[in-house]
């Protein structure tokens, strides 16, 4: 994605914490991406006042008050109940392709197969970017991932929506500022968005989960990055996603893990017949069922404490610790310090023991 | 299927016992339904010289004596090295579709999306089957699948195309020989070509892999059936497939698994870097990553023991009950009746128990 990208973002009558997943995405990790949100349930307002972050972006009524603000791309921000993109949508997207823009959109339905748009798109030269699209000539994984000499380090986590991206996001700035390159794999739509790469291994064929995760780990490695951090996907116990986990773990083959956890959940968002094991025990799982391709400890854990008091906070950190008897913190809210430390000591470790060995 | 169908098998220049895999798989388990093998390269001879069996089915020249055997159908039953179909194949599936003939398809390209063979099936009122396509509307998995009373059976494998379809159907008759109301449930190609329903499960988007295994227990589970034999795919330490493995298991929640390995084989497939372990520790591996949605054991071991002798058969067979502690034969060489008696004792335990324990 260029830097000098200028989205209007659509969330028609739905930008709301909870609701416009995409757009809240994009402004949380790229707000100087975003010049204006289009919602004329909440025009006049401010992206600060509803998301709780976002700052003074504006949210604008109509097409034309936000293209005043001068974008040159529209980022599909929401998804619509059931599928079908309502008329009032579709005529947000005409009128921003009739104006040369850009259309990103993170839809299961893809902008690209649409007849109409793409007639539109090829009549006013501009792309249209389904973020969800998968490569056609995906390759099943064959093991090729283990040429890599960077140390390759996946985060896994007990549930879907953890934060399995914002810590490996927050890992790669905090390794950055110590001189370290390390490249991010993006893996589901927001992170393309962000990063501008990536493939959405929801989004494939099912044959081919883990060898889309082979390749982005492969083209990570081309950037002769020394650490590569490839963002998780849903959990190993999640009754719908987990196939997803599972290919992206033997795909990706992690030298190591990082346990993404969130103290106050304690069972499987909108399936509460999964509870949530113990830290250590899915630890041990996840070494498990990687086991007989690599040899791959978890080697820190991160918590997502937003819901918790300072000292609840801190009181969980210190308790995940003592259980696994690993790195632990919340690199969002305190600082990402003890996973680098304990990522920096496996990179060395590793290549002090010749890289070939792993 | 219809009982009645009729097949002719295109097998242009391909027919073998390792490249014309569809075609094979067909012939081995509904040698009823097919008339005539056609491949120019082995005209004249019979189905048996080439694959072992088949018997007299006989191989032909063209599409022309080939319908001399009167077919309805065409089983487009290799695939092209690539993925473009060859005009030659072409050809014949535009005669059968000109002589009334539907046409039956195992390729990853599908024939309902290519609009002259759409456009020529409209013509002639003849349908097209892709048996990898899967349906539109697949859900996300829920654990509705918890609600089914029948007893679901899993096969898994130390690998790929090791007999976990095999062993299902050997079960499915020999349970039905005692009288058991028993479901298969095909999910690949082959399955659903002899059973005519079913969902190729590595076709699917991979966020739908566990909800149409669900899917497919659900609709097996209306059949009124006590026991439900769900086929495998794949290997949990298959480093292509594994995903596919993992969501059918979490779909289709068995309660209970049998073990499918081959004593002969090593290592996967293709990927000599992996060893297979021992089946106690694969065993436990599959019990492990079920345990946190259901308990479920494997109860069984079914061997694929083609490669060895009488003797060396049943000492492997001999050896992995005793590994294992559980029932072990090869039911396709031996009989089933170790397997069976292991499925019904567990059956009639859990129905003992009252079934909303499990």
């Amino acid at each position: 994605m260029a830097a000098s990208i200028r989205f209007l973002v659509l969330a028609d009558g739905l930008f709301a914490p909870r609701t416009s997943k995409t757009a809240n995405s994009c402004i949380r990790y790229a707000p100087e991406k975003v010049v204006a949100v289009l919602d004329p349930t909440k025009a006049g307002r401010r992206v600060q006042e509803i998301l709780g972050f976002g700052g003074e972006i504006p949210i604008v009524g109509s097409f034309d008050e936000g293209f005043a603000f001068a974008p040159n791309a529209l980022l599909v921000g929401i998804a619509p109940q059931g599928g079908r993109l309502p008329d009032s949508w579709r005529s947000v997207i005409r009128a921003a392709m009739s104006h040369g823009m850009d259309v990103w959109s993170g839809l299961h339905t893809f902008l690209s197969d649409d007849p109409e748009f793409v007639a539109l798109a090829g009549e006013h030269g501009v792309t249209l970017h389904d973020l969800r699209k998968p490569p056609r000539d995906l390759p099943v994984a064959t093991g090729r991932v283990r040429e890599v000499n960077a140390t390759v380090i996946l985060t896994v986590g007990v549930d879907c929506n953890i934060g399995k991206m914002t810590a490996q996001l927050q890992l790669r700035d905090a390794l950055r500022e110590r001189g370290v390159k390390v490249a991010f794999v993006p893996t589901g739509q927001t992170g393309i968005l962000v990063e501008g790469w990536g493939i959405s291994v929801d989004a494939v064929i099912a044959d081919f989960i883990a060898g889309a995760a082979e390749r982005l780990v492969l083209e990570a490695a081309e950037t002769d990055a020394d650490i590569i951090l490839v963002e998780g996907q849903g959990s190993l116990i999640h009754p719908g996603y987990s196939g997803v986990t599972y290919g992206l773990m033997h795909g990706s083959l992690p030298h190591a893990m990082i346990m993404c956890g969130q103290p106050s959940r304690t069972e499987i968002t909108n399936n509460a017949w999964v509870a949530i094991p113990p830290l250590s025990e899915l630890i041990r799982m996840h070494e498990q069922v990687l086991a007989p391709l690599r040899a791959s400890p978890v080697i820190g854990v991160s918590l997502n404490t937003f819901d918790l008091s300072d000292a609840d906070a801190q009181a969980a950190i210190e308790l995940a610790s003592r259980d696994t008897g690993l790195a632990a913190t919340d690199p969002v809210r305190f600082d990402a310090v003890p996973l680098i430390d304990a990522i920096l000591a496996f990179h060395g470790a590793r290549m002090s023991e010749g890289v070939g060995a792993a």
